[in-house]
Protein backbone atom coordinates (compact mmCIF):
# COMPACT_ATOMS: atom_id res chain seq x y z
CA UNK A 1 0.00 0.00 0.00
CA UNK A 2 1.67 3.03 -0.91
CA UNK A 3 1.84 6.17 1.82
CA UNK A 4 0.30 8.73 0.39
CA UNK A 5 -0.20 12.79 1.69
CA UNK A 6 -2.66 15.04 0.38
CA UNK A 7 -2.24 18.84 0.86
CA UNK A 8 -5.02 21.50 -0.45
CA UNK A 9 -3.80 25.19 -0.92
CA UNK A 10 -5.99 28.22 -0.22
CA UNK A 11 -6.76 31.15 2.36
CA UNK A 12 -10.76 30.16 1.31
CA UNK A 13 -10.24 27.10 2.88
CA UNK A 14 -8.80 28.25 6.02
CA UNK A 15 -11.38 31.08 6.53
CA UNK A 16 -14.45 28.75 5.38
CA UNK A 17 -15.52 30.21 2.66
CA UNK A 18 -15.18 26.94 0.58
CA UNK A 19 -15.86 24.26 1.80
CA UNK A 20 -12.64 21.50 0.55
CA UNK A 21 -14.55 18.16 -1.70
CA UNK A 22 -11.45 18.01 -3.49
CA UNK A 23 -9.25 15.70 -0.70
CA UNK A 24 -12.65 14.14 -0.13
CA UNK A 25 -12.99 13.15 -3.74
CA UNK A 26 -9.23 12.11 -3.58
CA UNK A 27 -9.38 9.74 -0.44
CA UNK A 28 -12.18 8.13 -1.64
CA UNK A 29 -10.63 7.75 -5.15
CA UNK A 30 -7.19 7.05 -4.43
CA UNK A 31 -8.21 4.47 -1.78
CA UNK A 32 -9.85 2.48 -4.34
CA UNK A 33 -6.88 2.46 -6.24
CA UNK A 34 -4.70 0.66 -3.05
CA UNK A 35 -3.29 4.28 -2.20
CA UNK A 36 -3.24 4.92 1.90
CA UNK A 37 -3.91 8.24 2.67
CA UNK A 38 -1.51 8.71 5.68
CA UNK A 39 -2.89 12.53 6.32
CA UNK A 40 -4.04 15.13 4.83
CA UNK A 41 -3.39 19.16 5.06
CA UNK A 42 -4.51 22.26 4.80
CA UNK A 43 -2.64 25.18 3.98
CA UNK A 44 -2.91 29.40 3.50
CA UNK A 45 -1.51 30.91 0.69
CA UNK A 46 1.88 31.79 2.23
CA UNK A 47 5.45 30.22 0.50
CA UNK A 48 6.93 29.85 3.87
CA UNK A 49 4.27 27.99 5.44
CA UNK A 50 3.59 26.05 2.14
CA UNK A 51 7.37 25.10 1.19
CA UNK A 52 8.36 24.40 4.56
CA UNK A 53 5.71 21.42 4.77
CA UNK A 54 6.63 20.23 1.59
CA UNK A 55 9.98 19.98 2.52
CA UNK A 56 9.42 18.23 6.18
CA UNK A 57 7.03 16.01 4.50
CA UNK A 58 9.16 14.82 1.73
CA UNK A 59 12.29 14.63 4.03
CA UNK A 60 11.06 12.22 6.46
CA UNK A 61 10.99 14.94 9.25
CA UNK A 62 6.90 15.33 9.16
CA UNK A 63 5.71 13.05 11.67
CA UNK A 64 6.48 9.03 10.96
CA UNK A 65 6.95 8.52 7.40
CA UNK A 66 7.71 10.24 3.97
CA UNK A 67 5.15 9.00 1.44
CA UNK A 68 5.31 8.02 -1.94
CA UNK A 69 2.85 9.94 -3.33
CA UNK A 70 2.42 13.73 -2.02
CA UNK A 71 -0.92 15.42 -3.87
CA UNK A 72 -1.14 18.94 -3.92
CA UNK A 73 -4.51 20.90 -5.00
CA UNK A 74 -5.09 24.43 -5.56
CA UNK A 75 -2.63 27.61 -6.27
CA UNK A 76 -1.26 26.98 -9.81
CA UNK A 77 -3.47 30.05 -11.59
CA UNK A 78 -1.99 33.17 -13.14
CA UNK A 79 -2.71 35.39 -10.09
CA UNK A 80 -0.11 36.73 -7.28
CA UNK A 81 -1.76 34.28 -4.62
CA UNK A 82 -1.16 30.87 -6.48
CA UNK A 83 2.47 30.02 -4.59
CA UNK A 84 2.17 26.52 -5.21
CA UNK A 85 5.04 26.40 -7.84
CA UNK A 86 7.11 28.71 -6.45
CA UNK A 87 6.83 27.09 -3.07
CA UNK A 88 7.42 23.30 -4.49
CA UNK A 89 10.69 25.07 -6.23
CA UNK A 90 11.78 26.25 -2.50
CA UNK A 91 11.02 23.25 -0.83
CA UNK A 92 12.91 21.20 -3.23
CA UNK A 93 15.73 24.03 -3.41
CA UNK A 94 15.47 24.48 -7.16
CA UNK A 95 14.20 27.50 -9.38
CA UNK A 96 11.73 28.10 -11.80
CA UNK A 97 12.19 28.51 -14.93
CA UNK A 98 9.72 28.54 -18.43
CA UNK A 99 8.83 25.15 -19.82
CA UNK A 100 8.51 25.07 -23.35
CA UNK A 101 5.90 22.33 -23.43
CA UNK A 102 4.04 24.25 -20.95
CA UNK A 103 4.12 27.89 -22.57
CA UNK A 104 3.35 26.34 -25.48
CA UNK A 105 -0.08 24.71 -23.94
CA UNK A 106 -0.92 27.88 -22.31
CA UNK A 107 -0.14 30.31 -25.19
CA UNK A 108 -2.57 27.66 -27.23
CA UNK A 109 -5.11 28.40 -25.06
CA UNK A 110 -5.21 31.81 -24.81
CA UNK A 111 -5.28 31.70 -28.55
CA UNK A 112 -8.92 29.32 -28.53
CA UNK A 113 -9.82 31.49 -25.43
CA UNK A 114 -9.38 35.31 -27.55
CA UNK A 115 -10.31 33.38 -31.12
CA UNK A 116 -14.19 32.80 -28.93
CA UNK A 117 -13.98 36.36 -27.05
CA UNK A 118 -13.78 34.59 -23.49
CA UNK A 119 -10.32 36.73 -23.28
CA UNK A 120 -10.03 40.17 -24.70
CA UNK A 121 -6.28 39.24 -25.74
CA UNK A 122 -4.54 36.55 -27.23
CA UNK A 123 -0.60 37.88 -25.92
CA UNK A 124 0.96 35.92 -23.60
CA UNK A 125 1.64 38.38 -20.23
CA UNK A 126 3.73 37.87 -16.85
CA UNK A 127 -0.19 36.44 -15.21
CA UNK A 128 0.25 34.04 -18.37
CA UNK A 129 3.42 33.38 -17.98
CA UNK A 130 3.62 32.29 -14.47
CA UNK A 131 1.41 29.04 -15.41
CA UNK A 132 4.08 28.09 -17.51
CA UNK A 133 6.96 29.05 -15.23
CA UNK A 134 8.03 25.27 -13.85
CA UNK A 135 10.09 23.95 -11.05
CA UNK A 136 13.24 22.74 -12.70
CA UNK A 137 13.18 18.94 -13.36
CA UNK A 138 9.16 18.70 -13.16
CA UNK A 139 7.43 17.28 -16.36
CA UNK A 140 4.14 19.63 -17.59
CA UNK A 141 0.56 17.25 -17.61
CA UNK A 142 -1.77 18.68 -19.47
CA UNK A 143 -5.10 20.83 -18.65
CA UNK A 144 -8.03 19.42 -20.65
CA UNK A 145 -10.26 21.40 -18.81
CA UNK A 146 -8.91 24.53 -17.86
CA UNK A 147 -5.78 26.42 -19.12
CA UNK A 148 -3.07 25.76 -15.76
CA UNK A 149 -0.59 23.20 -16.53
CA UNK A 150 -0.07 20.14 -13.73
CA UNK A 151 3.22 18.61 -12.66
CA UNK A 152 5.02 15.44 -11.69
CA UNK A 153 8.17 16.07 -9.97
CA UNK A 154 10.06 13.34 -8.16
CA UNK A 155 12.61 14.05 -5.08
CA UNK A 156 13.62 10.63 -3.28
CA UNK A 157 11.31 8.64 -3.01
CA UNK A 158 8.21 10.86 -3.51
CA UNK A 159 6.52 11.30 -6.53
CA UNK A 160 4.70 14.83 -6.13
CA UNK A 161 1.92 15.77 -8.20
CA UNK A 162 0.72 18.85 -8.24
CA UNK A 163 -3.11 19.78 -9.93
CA UNK A 164 -5.44 22.99 -9.85
CA UNK A 165 -7.71 23.63 -7.18
CA UNK A 166 -10.90 23.85 -9.51
CA UNK A 167 -12.55 20.74 -9.02
CA UNK A 168 -13.24 19.81 -12.66
CA UNK A 169 -9.60 20.40 -13.57
CA UNK A 170 -8.39 18.46 -10.59
CA UNK A 171 -10.86 15.58 -11.57
CA UNK A 172 -10.15 15.76 -15.40
CA UNK A 173 -6.45 15.03 -14.28
CA UNK A 174 -6.92 12.29 -12.03
CA UNK A 175 -9.02 10.29 -14.34
CA UNK A 176 -7.01 10.72 -17.22
CA UNK A 177 -3.25 11.58 -17.77
CA UNK A 178 -2.58 11.25 -13.71
CA UNK A 179 -4.47 7.80 -13.43
CA UNK A 180 -2.07 6.96 -16.94
CA UNK A 181 0.88 8.35 -14.45
CA UNK A 182 -0.18 6.03 -11.35
CA UNK A 183 -0.92 2.93 -12.82
CA UNK A 184 2.52 2.87 -14.39
CA UNK A 185 4.23 3.84 -11.44
CA UNK A 186 2.60 1.91 -8.20
CA UNK A 187 1.22 -1.00 -8.95
CA UNK A 188 -2.32 0.60 -8.34
CA UNK A 189 -4.77 -2.44 -7.04
CA UNK A 190 -8.09 -2.67 -5.75
CA UNK A 191 -10.16 -1.57 -2.33
CA UNK A 192 -13.45 -3.93 -1.02
CA UNK A 193 -15.75 -3.02 1.12
CA UNK A 194 -18.16 -5.05 2.72
CA UNK A 195 -21.45 -3.67 4.87
CA UNK A 196 -22.77 -5.90 7.51
CA UNK A 197 -25.27 -5.22 10.37
CA UNK A 198 -25.01 -6.70 13.95
CA UNK A 199 -28.33 -7.22 15.81
CA UNK A 200 -27.34 -5.19 18.97
CA UNK A 201 -28.07 -2.25 20.50
CA UNK A 202 -25.29 -1.94 22.90
CA UNK A 203 -22.27 -0.18 22.24
CA UNK A 204 -20.30 -1.20 25.26
CA UNK A 205 -20.97 -5.11 24.37
CA UNK A 206 -19.94 -4.23 20.72
CA UNK A 207 -17.01 -2.46 20.84
CA UNK A 208 -14.57 -4.88 22.46
CA UNK A 209 -15.94 -7.71 19.83
CA UNK A 210 -14.90 -5.47 17.31
CA UNK A 211 -11.67 -4.49 18.70
CA UNK A 212 -10.48 -8.15 19.19
CA UNK A 213 -11.59 -9.46 15.49
CA UNK A 214 -9.68 -5.97 14.44
CA UNK A 215 -6.67 -6.76 16.19
CA UNK A 216 -6.66 -9.96 14.81
CA UNK A 217 -6.87 -8.71 11.15
CA UNK A 218 -5.11 -6.11 11.15
CA UNK A 219 -5.40 -5.31 7.22
CA UNK A 220 -9.00 -5.34 7.35
CA UNK A 221 -10.53 -1.62 8.63
CA UNK A 222 -13.66 -2.01 10.91
CA UNK A 223 -16.06 0.64 11.48
CA UNK A 224 -19.28 0.51 13.33
CA UNK A 225 -21.93 3.19 13.31
CA UNK A 226 -25.13 3.71 15.39
CA UNK A 227 -28.58 3.80 13.55
CA UNK A 228 -32.16 3.94 14.44
CA UNK A 229 -33.44 4.56 17.90
CA UNK A 230 -34.45 2.81 21.05
CA UNK A 231 -35.79 -0.75 20.20
CA UNK A 232 -34.43 -0.10 16.37
CA UNK A 233 -31.11 0.61 16.96
CA UNK A 234 -28.81 -1.56 15.22
CA UNK A 235 -25.34 -1.30 14.17
CA UNK A 236 -24.11 -0.94 10.95
CA UNK A 237 -20.45 -2.25 10.33
CA UNK A 238 -18.42 -1.47 7.52
CA UNK A 239 -15.00 -3.24 6.67
CA UNK A 240 -13.02 -1.89 4.34
CA UNK A 241 -9.67 -3.68 2.93
CA UNK A 242 -7.44 -2.40 0.41
CA UNK A 243 -4.48 -4.14 -1.18
CA UNK A 244 -3.21 -5.45 -4.86
CA UNK A 245 -4.18 -8.58 -5.23
CA UNK A 246 -6.72 -10.97 -5.13
CA UNK A 247 -5.42 -11.85 -1.31
CA UNK A 248 -7.27 -9.21 -0.09
CA UNK A 249 -11.08 -10.85 -1.03
CA UNK A 250 -9.24 -14.15 1.47
CA UNK A 251 -8.46 -11.82 3.97
CA UNK A 252 -11.96 -9.85 4.23
CA UNK A 253 -13.85 -13.41 4.18
CA UNK A 254 -11.66 -14.82 7.01
CA UNK A 255 -12.36 -11.39 9.01
CA UNK A 256 -16.32 -11.34 8.66
CA UNK A 257 -16.26 -15.13 9.43
CA UNK A 258 -14.53 -14.38 12.53
CA UNK A 259 -16.60 -11.50 13.68
CA UNK A 260 -19.36 -13.90 13.21
CA UNK A 261 -18.44 -16.75 15.59
CA UNK A 262 -17.33 -13.74 17.87
CA UNK A 263 -20.63 -12.11 17.68
CA UNK A 264 -22.42 -15.23 17.83
CA UNK A 265 -20.62 -15.90 21.17
CA UNK A 266 -23.02 -13.24 22.77
CA UNK A 267 -25.91 -14.19 20.93
CA UNK A 268 -25.48 -11.38 18.54
CA UNK A 269 -27.16 -11.75 15.10
CA UNK A 270 -24.81 -10.83 11.97
CA UNK A 271 -27.17 -9.52 8.90
CA UNK A 272 -25.19 -9.87 5.80
CA UNK A 273 -27.86 -9.53 3.20
CA UNK B 1 -5.97 37.45 15.47
CA UNK B 2 -5.21 34.03 17.66
CA UNK B 3 -3.52 31.59 15.82
CA UNK B 4 -5.38 28.31 15.41
CA UNK B 5 -5.22 25.01 14.25
CA UNK B 6 -7.63 22.44 13.73
CA UNK B 7 -7.27 18.77 13.74
CA UNK B 8 -9.52 16.47 12.72
CA UNK B 9 -9.53 12.51 13.46
CA UNK B 10 -10.66 9.48 11.58
CA UNK B 11 -9.27 6.74 9.62
CA UNK B 12 -13.18 7.01 8.09
CA UNK B 13 -12.32 10.48 7.06
CA UNK B 14 -8.83 9.51 5.27
CA UNK B 15 -10.06 6.71 2.96
CA UNK B 16 -13.21 9.40 1.89
CA UNK B 17 -16.19 7.45 3.29
CA UNK B 18 -16.94 10.48 5.32
CA UNK B 19 -16.63 14.07 3.82
CA UNK B 20 -15.27 16.39 6.87
CA UNK B 21 -17.97 18.93 7.38
CA UNK B 22 -16.14 19.38 10.79
CA UNK B 23 -13.38 21.90 10.17
CA UNK B 24 -14.96 23.76 7.47
CA UNK B 25 -17.86 24.91 10.15
CA UNK B 26 -14.97 25.17 12.50
CA UNK B 27 -12.69 27.53 10.08
CA UNK B 28 -15.98 29.81 9.26
CA UNK B 29 -17.34 30.11 12.60
CA UNK B 30 -13.87 30.90 14.26
CA UNK B 31 -13.02 33.06 11.71
CA UNK B 32 -16.02 34.94 12.30
CA UNK B 33 -14.98 35.05 15.76
CA UNK B 34 -11.36 36.64 15.01
CA UNK B 35 -9.06 33.25 15.39
CA UNK B 36 -6.66 32.95 12.01
CA UNK B 37 -7.26 29.22 10.99
CA UNK B 38 -3.41 28.79 10.22
CA UNK B 39 -3.67 25.47 9.08
CA UNK B 40 -6.18 22.50 9.26
CA UNK B 41 -4.97 18.14 9.47
CA UNK B 42 -6.73 14.91 8.96
CA UNK B 43 -5.03 12.45 10.88
CA UNK B 44 -5.88 8.56 11.17
CA UNK B 45 -6.32 7.32 14.68
CA UNK B 46 -3.14 5.88 15.39
CA UNK B 47 -1.96 7.11 19.12
CA UNK B 48 1.54 7.76 17.22
CA UNK B 49 0.50 9.40 14.50
CA UNK B 50 -1.56 11.97 16.06
CA UNK B 51 0.37 12.10 19.97
CA UNK B 52 3.51 13.68 17.70
CA UNK B 53 1.76 15.41 15.67
CA UNK B 54 0.43 17.26 18.87
CA UNK B 55 3.39 17.45 20.19
CA UNK B 56 5.22 18.91 17.41
CA UNK B 57 2.41 21.57 16.83
CA UNK B 58 2.12 22.72 20.45
CA UNK B 59 6.41 22.65 21.09
CA UNK B 60 6.48 25.14 17.76
CA UNK B 61 8.51 22.11 15.67
CA UNK B 62 5.62 22.46 13.58
CA UNK B 63 5.89 24.35 10.08
CA UNK B 64 6.61 27.82 11.54
CA UNK B 65 4.31 28.61 14.18
CA UNK B 66 2.65 27.15 17.56
CA UNK B 67 -1.17 28.03 18.18
CA UNK B 68 -2.61 29.79 21.08
CA UNK B 69 -5.41 27.04 20.34
CA UNK B 70 -5.66 24.12 19.26
CA UNK B 71 -8.78 22.22 18.42
CA UNK B 72 -9.33 18.87 17.85
CA UNK B 73 -12.60 16.87 16.43
CA UNK B 74 -12.91 12.98 16.82
CA UNK B 75 -11.89 9.77 18.85
CA UNK B 76 -13.64 10.49 22.01
CA UNK B 77 -16.24 7.65 21.77
CA UNK B 78 -16.07 4.22 24.37
CA UNK B 79 -14.34 2.06 21.42
CA UNK B 80 -11.08 1.06 21.03
CA UNK B 81 -10.34 3.38 17.97
CA UNK B 82 -10.97 6.75 19.94
CA UNK B 83 -7.48 7.46 20.86
CA UNK B 84 -7.37 11.29 21.27
CA UNK B 85 -7.19 11.11 24.79
CA UNK B 86 -4.78 8.70 25.03
CA UNK B 87 -2.59 10.30 21.95
CA UNK B 88 -3.36 14.00 24.20
CA UNK B 89 -1.69 12.40 27.27
CA UNK B 90 1.08 10.66 25.41
CA UNK B 91 2.28 14.46 23.87
CA UNK B 92 1.84 16.29 27.30
CA UNK B 93 4.05 13.40 28.67
CA UNK B 94 1.06 12.83 31.12
CA UNK B 95 -0.89 10.03 32.47
CA UNK B 96 -4.78 9.10 32.13
CA UNK B 97 -6.99 9.06 35.36
CA UNK B 98 -10.46 8.96 35.70
CA UNK B 99 -11.84 12.60 36.46
CA UNK B 100 -14.64 12.81 38.87
CA UNK B 101 -16.95 15.09 37.62
CA UNK B 102 -16.90 13.00 33.86
CA UNK B 103 -17.12 9.68 35.53
CA UNK B 104 -20.43 11.08 37.11
CA UNK B 105 -21.56 12.88 33.81
CA UNK B 106 -21.11 9.71 31.69
CA UNK B 107 -22.85 7.23 34.63
CA UNK B 108 -25.94 10.00 34.62
CA UNK B 109 -26.15 9.57 31.11
CA UNK B 110 -26.17 5.58 30.98
CA UNK B 111 -28.99 5.89 33.66
CA UNK B 112 -30.95 8.22 32.08
CA UNK B 113 -30.65 5.68 28.25
CA UNK B 114 -31.31 3.09 29.99
CA UNK B 115 -34.40 4.29 31.63
CA UNK B 116 -35.31 5.45 28.26
CA UNK B 117 -34.26 1.82 26.94
CA UNK B 118 -32.01 3.25 25.11
CA UNK B 119 -29.16 0.89 26.42
CA UNK B 120 -29.78 -2.65 27.85
CA UNK B 121 -27.56 -1.77 31.06
CA UNK B 122 -27.04 1.47 33.02
CA UNK B 123 -23.70 -0.48 34.58
CA UNK B 124 -20.60 1.56 34.00
CA UNK B 125 -17.75 -0.82 31.92
CA UNK B 126 -14.92 -0.36 30.53
CA UNK B 127 -15.76 0.80 27.37
CA UNK B 128 -18.31 3.69 29.10
CA UNK B 129 -15.01 4.22 31.71
CA UNK B 130 -12.57 5.31 29.27
CA UNK B 131 -14.54 8.47 28.13
CA UNK B 132 -14.31 9.98 31.72
CA UNK B 133 -10.12 8.71 31.65
CA UNK B 134 -8.70 12.11 31.14
CA UNK B 135 -5.47 13.61 30.63
CA UNK B 136 -4.10 14.54 34.05
CA UNK B 137 -4.98 18.11 34.16
CA UNK B 138 -8.03 18.57 31.65
CA UNK B 139 -10.68 19.98 32.52
CA UNK B 140 -13.96 18.20 31.37
CA UNK B 141 -16.57 20.02 29.69
CA UNK B 142 -20.01 18.39 29.82
CA UNK B 143 -21.70 16.81 26.11
CA UNK B 144 -25.52 18.37 26.35
CA UNK B 145 -26.09 16.66 23.22
CA UNK B 146 -24.38 12.78 23.57
CA UNK B 147 -21.79 11.10 26.03
CA UNK B 148 -18.67 11.68 25.69
CA UNK B 149 -17.35 14.78 27.63
CA UNK B 150 -14.97 16.97 25.66
CA UNK B 151 -11.92 18.81 27.39
CA UNK B 152 -9.68 21.70 27.30
CA UNK B 153 -6.05 21.30 28.88
CA UNK B 154 -3.43 23.97 28.90
CA UNK B 155 0.04 23.30 27.44
CA UNK B 156 2.48 26.58 27.65
CA UNK B 157 0.67 28.90 25.73
CA UNK B 158 -1.25 26.68 23.49
CA UNK B 159 -5.01 25.93 24.61
CA UNK B 160 -5.97 22.70 23.48
CA UNK B 161 -9.89 21.67 22.64
CA UNK B 162 -10.86 18.02 22.16
CA UNK B 163 -14.43 17.52 21.05
CA UNK B 164 -16.21 15.04 19.77
CA UNK B 165 -16.16 13.96 16.10
CA UNK B 166 -20.50 13.90 15.42
CA UNK B 167 -20.94 17.11 14.32
CA UNK B 168 -24.14 18.18 16.44
CA UNK B 169 -22.01 17.29 19.77
CA UNK B 170 -18.95 19.17 18.25
CA UNK B 171 -21.55 22.23 17.51
CA UNK B 172 -23.53 22.02 20.68
CA UNK B 173 -20.27 22.66 22.70
CA UNK B 174 -18.85 25.16 20.15
CA UNK B 175 -22.63 27.61 20.63
CA UNK B 176 -22.60 26.51 24.35
CA UNK B 177 -19.84 26.14 26.85
CA UNK B 178 -16.53 26.07 24.46
CA UNK B 179 -18.16 29.41 23.57
CA UNK B 180 -18.13 30.42 27.14
CA UNK B 181 -14.58 29.61 27.42
CA UNK B 182 -12.97 31.19 24.46
CA UNK B 183 -14.16 34.36 25.16
CA UNK B 184 -13.28 34.63 28.66
CA UNK B 185 -9.78 33.58 27.46
CA UNK B 186 -9.36 35.25 23.85
CA UNK B 187 -10.73 38.80 23.10
CA UNK B 188 -12.82 37.42 20.67
CA UNK B 189 -13.30 39.96 17.96
CA UNK B 190 -15.25 40.46 14.49
CA UNK B 191 -15.37 39.68 10.75
CA UNK B 192 -16.27 41.57 8.30
CA UNK B 193 -16.73 40.16 4.71
CA UNK B 194 -17.21 42.40 1.85
CA UNK B 195 -18.68 41.56 -1.76
CA UNK B 196 -17.51 43.87 -4.75
CA UNK B 197 -17.75 43.05 -8.73
CA UNK B 198 -15.38 44.44 -11.35
CA UNK B 199 -16.59 44.29 -14.45
CA UNK B 200 -13.76 43.16 -16.67
CA UNK B 201 -13.52 40.12 -18.28
CA UNK B 202 -9.65 39.13 -18.54
CA UNK B 203 -7.68 38.03 -14.87
CA UNK B 204 -4.76 38.58 -16.43
CA UNK B 205 -5.31 42.48 -16.39
CA UNK B 206 -7.18 42.24 -12.89
CA UNK B 207 -4.69 39.94 -10.82
CA UNK B 208 -1.97 43.00 -11.00
CA UNK B 209 -4.42 45.53 -9.77
CA UNK B 210 -5.44 43.18 -7.01
CA UNK B 211 -2.02 42.16 -5.68
CA UNK B 212 -0.76 45.80 -5.86
CA UNK B 213 -3.90 46.89 -3.52
CA UNK B 214 -3.30 43.38 -1.24
CA UNK B 215 -0.16 44.35 -1.11
CA UNK B 216 -0.86 47.65 0.67
CA UNK B 217 -3.40 46.39 2.78
CA UNK B 218 -1.81 43.15 4.28
CA UNK B 219 -4.24 42.63 6.52
CA UNK B 220 -7.08 42.73 4.17
CA UNK B 221 -7.65 39.30 2.44
CA UNK B 222 -8.64 39.63 -1.34
CA UNK B 223 -10.11 36.46 -3.77
CA UNK B 224 -11.23 37.06 -7.11
CA UNK B 225 -13.19 34.99 -8.76
CA UNK B 226 -14.62 34.08 -12.38
CA UNK B 227 -18.48 33.63 -12.82
CA UNK B 228 -20.37 33.71 -16.43
CA UNK B 229 -19.15 33.18 -19.65
CA UNK B 230 -17.56 35.18 -22.74
CA UNK B 231 -19.33 38.44 -22.67
CA UNK B 232 -20.89 37.88 -19.25
CA UNK B 233 -17.91 37.01 -17.61
CA UNK B 234 -17.11 39.16 -14.07
CA UNK B 235 -14.80 38.74 -11.58
CA UNK B 236 -16.50 38.87 -7.79
CA UNK B 237 -14.11 40.18 -5.87
CA UNK B 238 -14.18 39.21 -1.93
CA UNK B 239 -12.80 41.18 0.82
CA UNK B 240 -11.79 39.66 4.15
CA UNK B 241 -10.65 41.55 7.09
CA UNK B 242 -10.57 39.66 11.15
CA UNK B 243 -9.68 41.84 14.03
CA UNK B 244 -11.02 42.41 17.60
CA UNK B 245 -12.21 46.52 17.16
CA UNK B 246 -13.51 48.51 15.64
CA UNK B 247 -10.39 49.57 13.43
CA UNK B 248 -10.80 46.68 10.90
CA UNK B 249 -14.02 48.94 9.72
CA UNK B 250 -11.84 51.58 8.63
CA UNK B 251 -9.14 49.35 6.88
CA UNK B 252 -11.78 47.78 4.78
CA UNK B 253 -12.83 50.98 3.55
CA UNK B 254 -9.66 52.55 2.71
CA UNK B 255 -8.81 48.88 0.71
CA UNK B 256 -11.99 49.17 -1.31
CA UNK B 257 -11.10 52.70 -2.19
CA UNK B 258 -7.92 51.95 -3.37
CA UNK B 259 -9.15 49.27 -5.25
CA UNK B 260 -11.50 51.14 -6.57
CA UNK B 261 -8.90 53.74 -7.54
CA UNK B 262 -6.91 51.66 -9.52
CA UNK B 263 -9.22 49.87 -11.21
CA UNK B 264 -10.43 53.28 -12.93
CA UNK B 265 -7.20 53.83 -13.87
CA UNK B 266 -7.70 51.03 -15.62
CA UNK B 267 -10.93 51.67 -16.86
CA UNK B 268 -12.65 48.59 -15.00
CA UNK B 269 -15.83 49.55 -13.21
CA UNK B 270 -16.57 48.51 -9.72
CA UNK B 271 -19.82 47.04 -8.72
CA UNK B 272 -20.41 47.89 -5.36
CA UNK B 273 -24.06 47.26 -4.85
Amino acid sequence: MHRTIIVAVGNELLIGETLDTNTNWLCRHLTALGFKIEATLTLPDKIDVISKTIKSIINDNWIVFSPELLIITGGLGPTEDDLTLTSIAQALDTALEIDKTAYDWVKEKYQNLAKESLVSSSEMNPARDKMARLPKGATPIKNTVGVAPAIKITYKNTTIISLPGVPQEMKGFMLGEVQTILSEQFSVGAHIEKELWALCGDESILAPILSKVSEKHPEVYIKSKAKGFGQNLRFQIKLHITGTNIVIDEKLKAAIEDLEKNLNEHNIKLDKS
